[in-house]
């Protein structure tokens, strides 16, 4: 939901702390390393090379003309473009449209017919008047992309366009390149486990943002899956902790931790709250300290997270069962028509059971006790209220809606364990409900609950048809949303403003090194 | 004509004189006077004041909406915008259209339906994206205009653009609100003076442009008419000499002078010639001296405006009439179809005429009595093959065409003088062939005709009819082309891409004055 009428409150001291964290950029520069020719072939974007990338300058661009440079593979950065005419003197400005692309597609669409609900201020396309070549023009704006457009809408009857040189610097936190220990030999899962860390590095940038293309910004719930990814690779805690202060400083005056932040031109927190967003602060918290083992940061924040639990318990009414949700109350998915109740509610258990441990922790057992108590209070009203025995399903709100991401986080949140559990997933699988997962980060948590209940084999086999389908599909990065069934899927009403590397994409690194750890 | 193969002669001394003119400029800061809406009404567009400039902050515009400044009259300068948001936190790149436009017109034009021969680079419009509010954004490039459109074409569903400031620093070699001595008490012909002056100061820049929205470059064909405008007003000697000097210093490697000249990024000559271009060199040198005494350039460029005419003289045969001309070899005016046989002919004779006041002036008699029975020769051939006595009009080219253009410029070659001359414009005026004149450079010619042969009232009543007809339909400034009979009339494909402030237009100021001193 959206708070317009919010007060803030900031603790200067964590922005402070946060600030300490910033990381300092990597840059490397790179060149384009062919020039394509991007078509439709049916479905499918097909790519063809026409030559080396060091045949730029050898080109010339005439009106409507055009070149597509391809970086090799997705990066995100800055651009420069070095520019001069051939022919007679250049007597009119040149006029160019550059378009930036993470996937050939987005090549292919016309940013004029998209008519979705997001800003189309987000689709990577430039239009640009150059009065004088030769002229060196470094874009000022950030882009993320694999592929860039140069089209010239005009130059003139007299002269044409020459591009003597593109040049990006790539820019992030980590570094893309990188490659960690993963024992396989497999090609696929190599790939994937490839794909992933070049998605989370993209997405270190300042803070971890969620999609480099689209958003930028510090989201709860993509933090919460960068951070485990990124403990099992770069181990960078300081990035992660850096975000646990962000979200902490900067909350509602009541204390409750919002959706987003933004970093620029300030610090500050978005007015968006889900449900289960908030909460998240909790096991954020919880899985730093159990890889950093970092007790200052855990004693100096435990009442941010403690204060989550308490915000959302006024949720619950005298049955212990969470009021029922708006859609835009409480995340989960982006699966439209999706029941937020059952989810919520299981999302509330999952968050407090790792409360208690961290009250636990820092020896508050009173607390820690109380918090136990109150998952299993919550838990128990799961199964009175949502469990229907008859389908063998927890159900959703007053339509009993049965979907994928109930029976997930209830598994996740431990209401049903062991057997039972295994055999709801197994029931999930036979019946799969209309009502099913559309991002990577409802299937990553999919994943998860798998792995909670010993099905590592079914863990590994889902994580090939999924994000292996990704990889077999070419993505150079993770895709915001991917529906195996339907891959032009998107929530904003056309995939030109989808986010093809995306931060709740990329926890295959983690996900395959939790199943290796448990052959 | 374009000469692509063309070798270019540098003459280093000449262009460090030129560059040692070049003009300081002048700038001053303007603001919106006020807010606008400009819609359609049948032919023409409507402008309704919404509000004051100075509310412009109190605006926000959502996706979609569009505001419109009104900075008064027509500037030529560079603009900076701060920006801002309100509502929630800006969470996507605002994503703005800007459109400057010298006539109100142009707002409602759409550039999307521009498909005419010269460049849709020349179409003031620029697509910005803002990453982070609050912006300042100081446009890199000029802009001619006196209505700037900032239209949102995407903020969010959660934030609205506000344009907190809109400044224009306009920048000038001279003074566009400059007022000289013009002694009338008709209120037409003081706005006609005014409009003339600011056109002539918007055009004054690093050189004498042509035309500050489109084009930017120093013709010779509008720097003689600007030349003769400026002495009546500025007195600015130093630029015009710098323009001769540029000229001079920068031909083909013949000597031949182009049609106009390129100064950024560096001084070059186009590879276009005109027949009328190159030798109006001696003219534009003439007049400069007549005007400044100023001896010493004389001397140094006479050899330059020699050699144009002893290239002219090798484009005629043994009847002294000059060769047909193509439509590009000369240029006369932009009216399709025109025959340039008998123009060319007569600015040949004009132009000549001058030279041989040259030689003479400098003392060299031979040369002078050579030019004198050089000039006679040729307008005795114009006069046995280009007349025709029957319709008492002179002909051009195969068709034997009737034209505006050749009767002015054989009675401003002299060929035909006095009561024969007046009599020729009478006919013309009777007759109206549809051979007409579209630019009000040509037009300039015709009144400079009238004058000529003492046609003083039918001058003025011309001034007021052409000139005041812009006027009246609100020009700040005069316009490149203008037909009264069909205003709409562009040479380019259409009129979205014509110059509204344009250098061959602002004759009046001469014109006035000399008409002024006759009376």
């Amino acid at each position: 939901m959206v708070d317009q009428e919010m007060k803030r409150l900031v603790n200067a001291g964590f922005i402070e702390k946060a600030q300490r964290c910033r990381p300092r950029l990597k840059s490397s520069v790179k060149a384009p390393l062919r020039i394509v020719a991007i078509s439709s072939k049916g479905d499918t974007a097909e790519i063809q090379e026409k030559s080396d990338g060091r045949m730029l300058p050898r080109y010339s661009l005439g009106k409507g003309e055009s070149l597509c440079l391809d970086f090799g593979t997705h990066y995100v950065g800055y651009v420069t473009l070095k520019f001069n005419s051939v022919g007679s003197p250049q007597d009119a400005p040149a006029f160019l449209r550059l378009k930036f692309a993470e996937v050939p597609g987005e090549i292919l669409d016309d940013s004029g017919d998209y008519h979705g609900w997001i800003s189309r201020g987000w689709i990577q396309e430039e239009f640009i008047h150059l009065d004088v070549l030769p002229a060196e023009v470094r874009l000022p704006r950030r882009y993320a992309f694999r592929y860039l457009e140069i089209l010239a809408l005009d130059t003139s009857k007299k002269w044409k366009l020459v591009v003597e040189e593109a040049k990006l610097s790539a820019v992030s936190a980590a570094d893309p390149e990188a490659v960690f220990p993963f024992h396989t030999q497999d090609k696929l899962l190599k790939d994937i486990d490839r794909v992933s860390v070049r998605t989370l590095a993209n997405c270190m940038q300042d803070v971890f943002e969620d999609g480099p293309k689209r958003d930028r910004r510090l989201w709860i719930g993509d933090l919460r899956l960068q951070a485990l990814a990124n403990y099992e690779t770069f181990r960078d805690y300081k990035l992660v902790k850096r975000c646990l202060y962000l979200f902490a400083g900067l909350t509602r005056d009541d204390g409750r931790v919002g959706a987003c932040v933004f970093t620029e031109p300030d610090y500050i927190v978005d007015d968006t709250f889900f449900f289960d967003y908030s909460l998240f602060f909790v096991p954020v918290l919880y899985d730093y300290y159990m890889e950093s083992g970092d007790e200052d940061t855990l004693k100096e924040l435990w009442p941010c997270a403690k204060r989550q639990i308490e915000l959302a318990s006024q949720e619950f009414g005298t049955t212990h069962v969470v009021r029922e949700m708006e859609a835009n109350d409480c995340f989960l998915d982006w699966k439209a028509g999706l029941d937020k109740q059952a989810g919520a509610q299981a999302v509330y258990i999952y968050c407090v059971r790792r409360g208690a441990c961290l009250a636990r922790i820092l020896g508050c057992t009173d607390e820690a006790s109380r918090l136990e108590r109150e998952a299993e209070e919550k838990a128990a009203a799961a199964m009175k209220y949502l469990w229907d025995g008859t389908k063998g399903m927890f159900i959703s709100g007053r339509d009993r809606q049965i979907s994928y991401a109930s029976q997930v986080w209830m598994v996740l949140a431990e209401v049903v364990k062991g057997k039972e559990a295994r055999e709801l997933l197994n029931r999930l699988d036979e019946e799969k409900p209309e009502m099913g997962m559309v991002t990577p980060y409802m299937n990553h948590h999919y994943v998860e609950a798998l792995l909670l209940c010993g099905e590592e084999k079914k863990a590994l086999d889902y994580i090939k048809y999924y994000w292996g389908g990704m990889v077999e599909g070419g993505a150079d990065t993770f895709w915001e949303l991917y529906n195996p069934e339907n891959r032009e899927e998107s929530p904003y009403g056309s995939r030109i403003v989808n986010s093809y590397c995306h931060a709740w994409s990329c926890t295959p690194a983690f996900l395959l090194r939790k199943i290796e750890k448990i052959f």
